[in-house]
């Protein structure tokens, strides 16, 4: 397997210091070329693409144990993604021994890196997999007591499920877009505390909501759960997530079965898909959990693996208004703050037999950490609208208006390595009515 | 287009009086032959299956707006659902004509019957469409009432948004199945009241909820919601839904983001879409809505439509335990309750913008209808355990036992014409631990 924690290790693809994408990276997307329409699966290095259907054709993987299997001429990184782990790590370990600095066989293969190389700027994402089911999780105690406390007050901030089930619920899968897509302002039935009736307009309380998310490996046959000692064989890799939400619209239509059109019009996510592999040097253990969860919930060992279950991942939110040209930072905050951990959350989802299929997107929740700098939504940055977020340019904002840019950006640093996410951006078009 | 009303109208396949399937029916499906493995789109009738494979091959749909596009080769009737009403109708009309006792092209073409007709005894069905997005919605304001009232009292039973919001939430795709297919009792967290701690096991309060549900056409690009005026466009069909719940591990979980494990360990439906032009004579006024809903899910004319935007359908549920041959019927309903109508469904889900896709499933939600044999879940039916459903064998049910099979049937009946949705049919294995 690759040692992806070696800080020597180099590329023949220059790659500058500091970059998202180095070789111990090696994210994994889904692209069409300039000069084919067609989309293909591909591993971002640097400043370019490397086209994997290009190296599958030229029989690249066929002594791995992928074999002669053709999985990346896809439209999506699904049919990879169902190999499970062993393969994952085959191809990876190939990938980046073809991309050494010290590896002829692609580095002076002239033709061969003609086709298979494209510049990253010529390219066009699209999602790195047909997501079958998108679910949203509720991670963060942070960002549950926040809110709770807004609602209830501390003393009843949290429900009496918390400290128990990782909390989840189904979110829409058709509205997963890529960085880069621009958001309709929704509109949506709000009502004021003090109004006889709802009205229908433009949401008035557009925010984001700062997210990880994983998407999943082979998984299960319904009916047979995955267990703790499984769960790790069915995390492939982890994208950034803004799951944009109409705080007014779920406000009047949450009771009793949850956010639905709050959340329904837009979730955006990065477009290269990080391996686990690539984030394995940044394992740590989680929070102590207490009470302690349930034994099908619980993580054997210390954390749960080598390094435990949580991951030290860096995460900053900024905003790009219409009247600056610079992003304004508006949160900073860390992965590693995580309540409940993707294994956890990927057991507790499967534990009815529900089954997971390759490419299904599990996101975090927001991902707010213990300090106000770290909340992960404008609503808790802004506490409810009581502390308007200050900008450069005399501006304030409680909520996202017209035409701001919400960015995310999510990287892991270690001896000099940085394993990036690239970039989670999205522009807010104003509403269509 | 077919008229459908028309009670004389007979095909050249004998149909015996009261089957759910004359050619005044016509449901389409996803099935494979017993001499060939790859699933294709067909037509139930009577007891046969039409292969629209092997009519598509062999040109009877060229000269009809459908043309040459091959749609029926497929596993899932998407591609079918995206050509929209004008070419669902034209197909329908084409079929119809084929299937008549006074055409003799198939009923004279005794190669062509052997090939396109296929004995229903015989075939394998598959999920009729790849479903992108599976919703579930709410809507039976007596199914909400007696929840409410059973959680809150009578005088806080209805949400304050009930009357003003079609309420839903994100189902999972996924596990999604159909009729015959075993059910395995989920386990869950439960917690009883008087615990201190919640436990992990087998559900103990497994229910059905009765439900219709229906597959969308064309759908909309993110960001363009569907217009009230355009619903019947995006409507290709119903089938019969039976949405399980587990309901003690519901009631544990559901607060603050609605129902997840609860529901997503199996959903249950009929393998054949009924189209909407075969329910068209059974369309009535739906109840009505007081206080009015706001403009956008306003229902134009008398009813939204010719003869109003519900439908009357009877639908029944019997319940068969392991100790007796015949199923015995615990509920007897009917579609035309729905306080909320599929338009009203599809418009207010689309309304942030949200894009349908062909080939999603919207749910209606329980139907629970104003007396007490017509509600649509044990959790009604017994209220919560107290009044335990007798059985002529001497047993009884507060909820659904292990070896229990549930059926589900539906049907519109006048002037001698049946049209009826089959199957929908689940029994309970027990939990696997």
């Amino acid at each position: 397997m690759t040692d992806t924690t070696d800080p020597s290790l180099r590329s023949f693809i220059e790659v500058p210091p500091n970059h998202d994408f180095p070789i111990q990276n090696l994210p994994y997307g889904v692209f069409s070329r300039p000069d084919e329409e067609k989309p293909r699966c591909g591993v971002r290095i640097g400043d370019f693409v490397l086209d994997l259907r290009v190296l599958e054709h030229a029989d690249h993987f066929r002594d791995t144990p992928l074999g002669d299997d053709h999985v990346f001429c896809k439209q999506g990184l699904n049919k990879f993604m169902s190999k499970g782990a062993a393969i994952w790590h085959a191809v990876r370990d190939r990938v980046s021994s073809l991309l050494r600095v010290d590896n002829a066989t692609l580095r002076d293969d002239e033709s061969l890196r003609q086709r298979a190389l494209v510049p990253a700027e010529n390219v066009t994402m699209h999602l790195p997999a047909e997501i079958g089911d998108y679910t949203d999780f509720y991670s963060s105690k942070h960002h549950a007591f926040n809110v709770g406390t807004m609602f209830r007050g501390p003393e009843n901030a949290l429900m009496p499920n918390y400290l128990w089930i990782p909390v989840g619920y189904h979110g829409r899968a058709s509205s997963v877009v890529l960085s880069g897509t621009e958001i309709t302002r929704p509109c949506g039935q709000t009502k004021a505390d003090d109004a006889e009736a709802p009205i229908f307009g433009p949401c008035r309380l557009l925010d984001f909501e700062l997210e990880v998310g994983f998407f999943t490996g082979p998984g299960n046959t319904l009916g047979e759960p995955i267990s703790m000692a499984q769960a790790a064989d069915h995390i492939f890799g982890m994208v950034l997530v803004n799951d944009w939400s109409a705080r007014d619209v779920q406000k009047w239509e949450y009771q009793p079965l949850g956010p639905f059109l709050a959340k329904n019009f837009a979730t955006t996510i990065s477009p290269w898909v990080v391996p686990m592999a690539a984030l394995e040097p940044f394992r740590c253990a989680p929070p102590a959990q207490d009470p302690a969860p349930l034994a099908y919930l619980t993580q054997s060992g210390a954390g749960g693996a080598p390094g435990g279950w949580a991951y030290d991942i860096e995460l900053e939110v900024a905003i790009r208004t219409p009247s600056s040209d610079a992003p304004h930072p508006v949160c900073r905050s860390n992965f590693k703050h995580m309540y409940w951990t993707m294994a956890q959350q990927l057991v507790h989802h499967s534990a009815t037999g529900c089954n997971i299929r390759p490419g299904d997107l599990l996101a975090s929740g927001t991902i707010s950490g213990p300090t106000e700098e770290s909340y992960g939504s404008m609503l808790e940055l802004a506490w409810r609208g009581t502390k308007p977020i200050q900008f450069p340019t005399g501006e304030e904002r409680k909520f996202i208006a017209d035409n701001d840019t919400v960015l995310m950006r999510g990287w892991c640093e270690a001896d000099g390595v940085r394993i990036g996410f690239g970039a989670c951006d999205g522009t807010v078009q104003p509403a269509r009515i």
